[in-house]
């Protein structure tokens, strides 16, 4: 590509690594999630969310997701956000362990206005910030690395100045804005000095973001920077390490993930990744990543068709389709073999009632996250195979194929789906069955059987051909068979009876039968299905439809 | 979250790890690309491309982005992809360059039936593959490790007997699908007992290929898997290690990035992430974080918009938002100090001349994947400032407003926006400022102007006053100031003039000129500007606008 010369890497590896992280493999406990939706989510919207939306929103994501801290916005910088703020506080609406948060910049009027704004709040975090990246430094505000110190120091004073003031002791975190951006020692200096304003104890930790505001390097740089923070930023015990990982090189939740275990503490993101430019990290997927090895995130994302929709709603953006545990293909099996493959999971799960979830290419079971089989996983189209098809068959309706039959039938809705250039719905493959295969009584109609037991079974059996009533007598080797024999017989035909299988269709004492026939005509299988109360006659029902089906296997009488 | 017992850990960590790739930070040289689009991409679509479609598709992705390996599908499974391999071969639409990758499992008939495909290929890679984790072999095929290697070993016979037959020496690929959900030393095991029957050779090599079928681990831990693998496979010399990444948790990037750094030489995956479930590895990604790292990434998404289009047509999925690099919102800038920042560091850059790109929030310039920074990057609604607007009118419109001027007109803008609920176009931005700014001639219309140059300057001025036209001369320390003093003695009003600048509008000889200007009456400012041929013109047009603005900064009677 041209222009490949106008970029370099633009990250900054730590002057010493101890990659320590790399020891571990998982993620053992949930970190302290804050929700940054209604600020970095909201400051990404076509078109920001109405106060309305914000108080709804903010109530959702405490109420019913289950985040204990969330920053609201940036009360000083306009007006929208100092209301939603007020209201917050004055209707009352934060819970008791909810600790709202609101960012500022180093300014004393934005200072003085951002405490106004948090007047009466129970729990707060004041998140100062500025940029310490050598591109801020040097394009945006023309300062020394000194000057940019003395900006952060000045605010973490005014902050210390204020909260004395303040009715409650409110929590403080800063943030080298552009971390990723800067020379790994440099935030640690001017963390450090923060520090020594801020003081932090035990009783009054201090979060220390350290923001991708834009990301430039792959994941592992990043968790080596964290570390080297953590290893030696002052007041350690004392400090809360936490994350904001941004989205630019699709590595945000690596990035998360790999921070988390090289000591951070605390993860800011949102719901589904919404954000400036490619979006802030996607705190479901953090969360499902951590519940589908066994740890629970402490957030409540079992209804994930909800959140998503409150999400649309408020936000005007819609959830990706491949947008991980929530976009809507991410459990889609279309392919024969995935579907197959489900199937017998899930039928090796039943049957040995095994616990632990290890269904092939799902990676969690959907239905923990809200989701349905039948609409969610095996779906059909001209790339499905005989198991998915047989499976929603199964599931839905009740209709246990023979293995052959499903094929059969397979190819039938895969032609029929190819041909339409669509999916089909289980409604429209349940379809397809009942027209093609179940009581396909034209050309022939068997109306009425009766059985007589003399030197075995005869069969009488009265057909519709056409037109014409008609009566039939012959024997077999059982009833089925007599019946197969009286209508060949007499009408002409040259078939053999191949398969036959039955099942209850319900369960309980009043359940319907259904029977499975197949029958050969010269090189030609056919199948039929019957549905019937009585099991006798749901069988001769299949059998005329495959003999129907089969186009009547009438004798070539040319040859 | 309830059920969270449910799950355990999926993976399978190597027996060894060396962790030598750590030590890289980042990607030094374009991998081999493999374009699954047609197979795994395809297979994800609610509705399958046809056949013309993925003719045109193939086209592209070999003449316009510059893929040298593309699997086209798995001919043996269906008619459709059957049918596709021969119309590409038949009709000769294979560069030379370009080797054509089919799909097989382990099947005799099978096998048979993708070598017929295959008649007449000049280049191409049969990829044999059989599931290999501990899952699958439990659940779905129900064998021992044994029979899943004896799977592998027939194919690969087969493989072998077929190719000696046929008129070209195909390459070939093994997968132990599922790699992630393997023992890795199983999957060692299988991969190296195919190589003892391919015997991979210098003229002849053999891919590895280690799919992410179902994503289960961090990234690192692949990385691990990937080295180990590299580190112990058979005929190392001699094979391609291939990674094939799934996005189940959102890593699928910095699995290709870590697997690449751990030893892989080539990557399958799709643009834009098309593929099952969560989709495969987006390729546009991978290429472009190297390209951000200026290294080439040997493909073209010089003009990202016809790839976006052509991938939306074929495959009837939308590119997201907020895919990296590709998406419509990833360079997008709604927030006043983001704005600002991004404005500051492209003046700073075309100042200095600096050839190196580090404009802030900005990881590429988007004109080098064909965006623009119009429509794309600065972006106004009610959260944008002063730094954004404004430079949407000076890069657009010419107008390089004063800096207070510019802090004026941003609150209107974002005001406008607030009330409307709504994004404004840049040409909704240049409306309001015509309109509200610019040549604002109610109720006070300036018509006519001399000037006597008598004991310093005289201006008399012809002003229409509503209906009235009246004739009024003041003196002044300048033009400007005369004027200003003839209209406010005369008309009663009471204010000063705080500010003028002016510049040419247009460049070159016949340009026009704006001059803009600010009044105060009382503690209230008001600006104007004005455009015309004259520069004189102008500055009283502008002078006239910010009176008319203020409302005529009448002097108070009641006083």
């Amino acid at each position: 590509m041209k222009n490949v010369e106008k970029y370099s890497r633009a990250y900054f590896v730590p002057p010493q690594t101890s990659v320590r992280w790399i020891e571990k493999d998982y993620i053992d406990k949930a970190p302290t999630w804050c929700s940054v939706d209604l600020r970095d989510g909201n400051q990404s919207l076509i078109v920001p969310m109405s106060l309305e939306e914000k108080l709804e929103f903010f109530q959702f994501l405490v109420n019913k997701v289950g985040f204990k801290e969330v920053e609201i916005g940036f009360p000083a910088a306009s007006d929208t956000e100092y209301e939603f703020c007020r209201a917050l506080i004055e209707q009352d609406l934060i819970p008791d362990d909810v600790t709202i948060q609101v960012l500022t910049q180093s300014r004393p009027h934005i200072i003085e206005k951002t405490f106004a704004a948090l007047k009466g709040a129970k729990n707060a975090i004041v998140h100062l910030y500025n940029s310490t990246s050598v591109a801020q430094r040097e394009q945006v505000f023309k300062k020394s690395k000194k000057e940019i110190i003395d900006i952060a120091v000045s605010g973490a004073k005014m902050l210390q100045e204020y909260s004395e003031k303040a009715p409650n002791p409110y929590f403080f975190e800063y943030s080298p804005e552009s971390f990723t951006g800067t020379e790994t020692e440099f935030a640690l200096e001017i963390c450090n000095a923060v520090l020594d304003v801020w003081k932090p104890t035990k009783e009054k930790k201090v979060i220390i973001n350290l923001p991708v505001t834009v990301s430039h390097s792959m994941p592992h740089v990043y968790a080596n920077q964290v570390e080297y923070m953590c290893n030696h930023l002052s007041y350690r015990d004392n400090i809360i390490v936490s994350l904001h990982p941004h989205n630019d090189r699709g590595c945000a939740v690596a990035d998360a993930e790999m921070g988390l275990i090289a000591g951070a503490d605390r993860v800011e993101g949102t719901l589904f990744g919404n954000g400036e430019r490619t979006g802030n990290v996607d705190i479901v997927t953090l969360a499902l990543n951590m519940y589908s090895q066994g740890v629970d995130p402490q957030l409540n994302f079992e209804n994930l068709p909800e959140v998503i929709e409150l999400y649309e709603k408020v936000t005007g953006m819609k959830v990706y389709d491949r947008q991980p545990y929530s976009g809507a293909l991410v459990f889609a099996a279309f392919s024969g073999s995935h579907q197959d493959a489900i199937a017998k999971g899930m039928q090796w799960h039943e049957e040995k009632g095994c616990k632990t979830w290890t269904v092939p290419y799902l990676p969690i079971d959907p239905k923990d996250v809200g989701r349905e089989y039948e609409t969610d996983v095996i779906r059909i189209n001209s790339q499905s195979g005989k198991g998915g098809i047989g499976y929603i068959l199964e599931q839905k309706y009740g209709y246990r194929l023979p293995a052959k039959m499903r094929e059969d039938f397979g190819y039938t809705v895969k032609g029929i789906s190819d041909h339409q250039h669509k999916e089909l719905s289980p409604h429209e493959v349940h379809q397809i069955f009942k027209e093609q295969y179940l009581n396909f009584f034209t050309p022939i109609d068997v109306t009425e059987v009766h059985f007589i037991q003399k030197n075995g079974i005869y069969a009488v059996v009265t057909a519709k051909v056409g037109d014409e009533v008609k009566e039939f007598t012959s024997n077999g080797n059982g009833r089925l068979d007599a019946v197969a024999n009286a209508l060949k017989n007499n009408l002409n035909m040259d078939f053999s009876l191949l398969t036959y299988e039955e099942h209850a269709l319900e369960r309980g004492t009043n359940s319907r039968a259904v029977a499975y026939v197949s029958v050969s005509c010269g090189k030609k299988v056919s199948w039929g299905a019957g549905v019937h109360d009585d099991i006798m006659t749901a069988s001769v029902n299949a059998l005329v439809s495959a003999i129907n089906r089969a186009g009547l296997c009438l004798v070539d009488k040319t040859s």
